[in-house]
């Protein structure tokens, strides 16, 4: 018997990445399936997957044979299916505000820093290594900033007061690209105190890249 | 009296002209403030824009003196507060899919060719104009490849069906901006027939560029 939820997922994708800790923290059991984003010219490229998400990206969500992409959509999706915990508060203000925290790494950040956008920098402008990783450091930055900014006005424990919330499920996988990509982010104290926090909870724990099956074993 | 809906817009922003389709189409009124991207090193800047705004982008809505950025954000406000006519389906995975068209113009498209982006390609790469282009060419045709092909199975009169839904807020900003920036969108055949049929709503005639109060006289 197959699974009811289907997750396609790449261990390091911050997109997949979030979505994880959504499925955890809702304590939704899923099937893995892991895209490899660098095997093979890039599973994702596959004819199979592109079937599934035409934009050619990780993750893709699969529930009652709907197939559904995007990390945003897929929560909103979760928290319809599996209202509880709520992963949004029910006041219409502080909703959107949590959401837009959402938008603020989704959009704001992590477009910037992906994996194509530093391959492109290099077939177009030979970008060197340490360049793309000064490109990489400078949205990162530039964003951390701005969302330290507003989440030392919103924090308590987790980024939006003492529950977790999407905002949590996304601030915590930036927070791990920026220091692969060589970013101190505890410069920033409320995001690195809510880093903390969310770390000590389960579903955090569970949704970490090193914990999922396509991890490289070390 | 002030207005009970104030925006923060810049005429050209794709991501305020959103906003003003989803205001206009739920026929909210609006006091309309021109943030001007360019003038004065760029008036989203000012320290007065910036504790609205802490990362410096258009648009923000204020709402009974409450701040709020992110279109997607912002979008979701107005659905709540304001829900008829409804920008989203009640169904949870129609709802979602229309989410995802969203995020695909809001994430995977529209932040890689933001004026800030190539002000960097320029600045870091001395990129030139004919290259900038390109680089705004080559991820307007790849996200709206891959929007056509999403479209082509949901699209009725508008993107889902026969109702405006928020995925039409997104798309006709999007195809707006590829037209300015030399990409002719006529060649997706879903997306050209979908602006049309748009263009024709009279939210979208008040919400275009050209019809904003800081678009220049021509």
């Amino acid at each position: 018997m197959s699974a009811e939820f289907i997750l396609y997922s790449y261990f390091r994708s911050s997109a997949s990445h979030r979505v994880r800790i959504a499925l955890h923290y809702k304590g939704i059991p899923f099937e893995y399936r892991a895209v490899h984003l660098l095997n093979n010219g890039g599973e994702q490229n596959s004819e199979h997957y592109r079937k599934l998400n035409p934009i050619g990206q990780v993750p893709t969500l699969i529930h009652k044979s709907h197939a559904l992409s995007q990390s945003v959509a897929i929560i909103d999706y979760l928290e319809q299916v599996a209202p509880r915990p709520a992963l949004y508060p029910t006041d219409a203000y502080e909703r959107a505000r949590v959401l837009q925290v959402c938008e603020n790494v989704n959009s704001s950040i992590q477009p910037l820093h992906n994996l194509l956008v530093t391959q492109e920098l290099e077939r177009r402008f030979q970008a060197t290594q340490k360049q793309r990783d000064e490109w990489n450091g400078f949205w990162i930055n530039r964003g951390l900033e701005a969302l330290e900014h507003i989440l030392a006005r919103t924090a308590g424990l987790y980024s939006f007061g003492n529950e977790i919330t999407a905002a949590d499920c996304f601030v915590v996988p930036q927070l791990m690209s920026a220091q692969r990509f060589g970013v101190d982010y505890t410069q920033y104290e409320t995001l690195a105190r809510v880093y903390d926090a969310c770390m000590k909870v389960d579903a955090f724990k569970k949704a970490a890249p090193q914990a999922q099956p396509d991890a490289p074993q070390s």
